[in-house]
């Protein structure tokens, strides 16, 4: 057993290391943008704001690089052995936050977000997925950052697919278990061996699918730089947006293709790699993704038609795309706007709001409690009707036809209602902090859920900017928290998990 | 089973027969009211508004009386029978329809309310003891329809003892599983014998505590008029007041006297039983039983402290009063107000608000969840995270001491879960009708916890007048979904139900 023994905190260290020197390298890469973009001051300094962006950019990735390597030669012998479940927990929480403190460093030293506060709230918004912005004039950044800030989300939609479908099964955690059946390998204290090849094939598709996104947005008229930093915001379902206006100023074909690419994106994967190998059928086979698809399908329905009958939308096609951009924006958490939804009749946006709780399907780049899980919970529901009647029988519930262990619904049902709990007390929080009412719960349920535009004053059409400092602090645990299904990080307060 | 039987709906009808007859006679002790308070045109025809109340009254029991002993007398020789499960859901379902059907009668008769739709949500807020109005001016109403409408929440209250004591944990709903071990008999598929015994028990008590009240609020310098219906609302857990500020008028004296009868409705029954036979250790013992106490003393201090130090309670009695007595109010689900808590700052009416979530003791009339549940929910997220740390280990939720099995944990989350799913969707249906977002979360989280009050346009000094007539119709359904805890009603709606 894990408890039994020591937390072997070289190999944490070491880990840690590896993941910063990633992140030097990939900061590094947008340097070229930086140059490319950055004109005849490029390379000279500029004092005004602090560095210019260039540098600015540069020495965050060396100092990150050079803390990478420290943190990675400094743990002794153990940091060889084999990563155990509770180094799996204590990796997966710090990871975020220590990759989010040093992403913070460029908009920091370049004075473009001069509040460090703002800067790891715009980072960790970033390698969360989510996608809310303290920017309020996002075209006034220079590309170089933009796109380290566009950079964050795909890193962390790498970082996702690799835990939802390889590391949480390891640890109980998440609707995955329901699906990846081989990874509950014998010997479950042991993470290494499956992971590599796990992480390899889908991270091959989520390369792809971004490479053929940009392509199709270069070919509706993006220049590079723009579609390749919407194409890392919708795969990573992250939402962060080069412009102002986010999607809405661009044609309607780049809002299909990103719309589309959006429910792609909060698909489950390993239905990719099938849909790869032509196992078509078996992807329909698949009751999350059926219920995934016809929740979008329905809505946006709904929405549209209500639009049009209510005069809104004066153009029936408007109607229904941004129908559909929103509802897959939100449910896939990926927080791109076409349409500021808070200017539709209430119950519409409410039912907007609704969207925030279901959140992507498991296994894929998506937030938010996830498309299994509400379904299973429903599922459960309506079934305990059934044992109501027949209390001496066993009813189980069945998920793509197996039955579904009691232990997986527990734990389902243990989440939903954890969930609604950390919402209601980040609604509490929130409106301690003197945010009205509206604005509390929709900060609260678009930073939990990692979708990014919420309702009140973080609507659509709004910004983070205004929170007070400590709650940006406060909604950036709320993004790690729904980013890391709750438990890998609320573990870490429990008394059980630091008992020898 | 009882599924392999035809439904005996001749005992159906005739015990709604006999509720009927019940309701006439209740129905007719308002005619004493009516005729001291009527004055001069008391016996006198009066067409302006319709018939003088006391006439209107009369007609009502005596229609009553009539539909009573037809429904009691019609049914065949199946009537006598012993009453099976799903006779038992039927009759719990329909009874409390029926009886508001009938009880809205003097309301419309007499003209004082003038449509069928008000006078009807009028009505079921009364048996439901939620205490929910339409009435913009309650002082403009005869005295004898008042006490009609306070009378509803006393039988509700009745009702609602005997449902959750004895029938519920029958039909295999309800937290009074946990506690009542001797109803789980060889023949849960006969209801009767226990019953009557339980249910003589705790009316007796009910009835004590009733007129506790009523002389301790006629001490304090209530007319019998005021202390009687004032102490049918508290008792119920219901709320409605004789006066248009509710409790806010009377004397700091009265206040306190409510406030605590509150907190002893929303207390199981059966530890009032125990403590009228000197057992007091035993109350402590009980987890629902202290955990409901510190709530209700840690949330009402915290308000009490915050309303001082923000100098809206100028006197720092009155703050601490408005606290314990708003607190009391919401969480044993009475809705009698002193103070306007949607005035107080965000942070506390949100504290109010979720309070509405929270619900009074399982075996009190208080509705919504119950505490049990929330303690339950908690006490099984909590473990959930041990539950992770040792997948092999079996951990059961332990209450009072006890291992609660697996069932039970699954339906109080399948519970909670169709709670929220229902406040969503009840949401969603309110800003359908044009309610703004508040009125339409705060009516129906008012109506489906039993409350009263809620935020918005319904919040403490407003009142239900302006909710669009179908909207009326389903807070009813909420209403009337809530106080029987959701199953009991849902499972008319499952074809499991009907099936032969």
């Amino acid at each position: 057993m894990a408890r039994s023994r020591k937390i072997n905190f070289d190999i944490i260290v070491r880990i840690l290391g590896i993941l910063l020197i990633i992140e030097a390298v990939f900061m590094a890469t947008a340097l070229g943008f930086s140059a490319y973009y950055g004109g005849q001051e490029a390379f000279v300094w500029s004092f005004v704001d602090g560095l210019h962006e260039f540098w600015s950019i540069a020495i965050s990735a060396f100092f990150t690089l050079l803390v990478g390597l420290l943190l990675y030669f400094i743990p002794g012998k153990d940091a060889s052995k084999v990563i155990g479940k509770r180094e799996g927990y204590i990796i997966v929480s710090t990871a975020w936050v220590v990759i989010s403190l040093f992403g913070a460093l460029p908009f920091v030293v370049s004075g473009c977000i001069p509040s460090y506060t703002d800067a790891f709230f715009e980072t960790i918004s970033g390698f969360t997925t989510t996608g809310a912005t303290i920017l309020i004039d996002v075209e006034a950044m220079p590309e170089g950052l933009l796109f380290w800030r566009s950079t964050t989300h795909w890193i962390g939609g790498m970082g996702i697919i690799v835990l939802s479908l390889a590391i949480l099964p390891f640890l109980g955690i998440g609707g995955m278990q329901l699906f990846i059946a081989e990874v509950h390998g014998p010997t479950p204290d042991k993470l290494r061996p499956r992971i590599t090849q796990t992480a390899k094939r889908l991270w091959g598709i989520y390369v792809l699918l971004t490479i053929v996104e940009t392509v199709l947005l270069m070919l509706g008229g993006m220049n590079f730089f723009d579609g390749i930093c919407h194409a890392f915001g919708t795969m990573a379902t992250g939402g962060f947006s080069t412009r102002n206006a986010s999607v809405a100023g661009f044609s309607p074909y780049i809002q299909y293709v990103i719309a589309i690419f959006m429910i792609l994106a909060g698909t489950n994967f390993t239905l990719h790699y099938l849909a790869l190998h032509g196992r078509i059928k078996d992807i329909w086979r698949n009751e999350e993704y059926r219920y995934y698809i016809f929740t979008i399908l329905i809505t946006s329905f709904t929405i549209a038609v209500a639009l049009i009958l209510s005069n809104l939308g004066s153009d029936v096609e408007q109607a229904f795309r941004d129908s559909i951009f929103t509802v897959a924006s939100i449910i896939t958490t990926t927080g791109f706007i076409t349409a500021d939804y808070l200017m539709w009749p209430g119950a519409l946006w409410f039912l907007v709001f609704m969207l925030m709780f279901v959140g992507g399907s498991a296994g894929s780049t998506g937030g938010g409690i996830k498309v299994v899980r509400q379904l299973l919970l429903f599922k459960n529901s309506f079934l305990e009707l059934k044992r109501l009647m027949h209390p001496q029988a066993v009813i189980p519930v069945r998920m793509n036809g197996r039955p579904v262990s009691q232990d997986i619904i527990f734990n389902v049902l243990a989440f939903f209602l954890i969930y609604i709990i950390i919402f209601a007390i980040g609604t509490f929080v929130m409106s301690l902090l003197g945010l009205d009412f509206e604005t509390a719960i929709g900060s609260t349920a678009a930073t939990l859920g990692n979708i990014g535009p919420g309702i009140g004053s973080v609507g659509p059409v709004g910004n983070y900017s205004e929170i007070p400092g400590f709650g940006k602090w406060f909604l950036s645990f709320l993004m790690l928290l729904g980013r890391l299904e709750l438990f890998t990080v609320l573990i870490l307060f429990s008394p059980v998990f630091w008992k020898r």
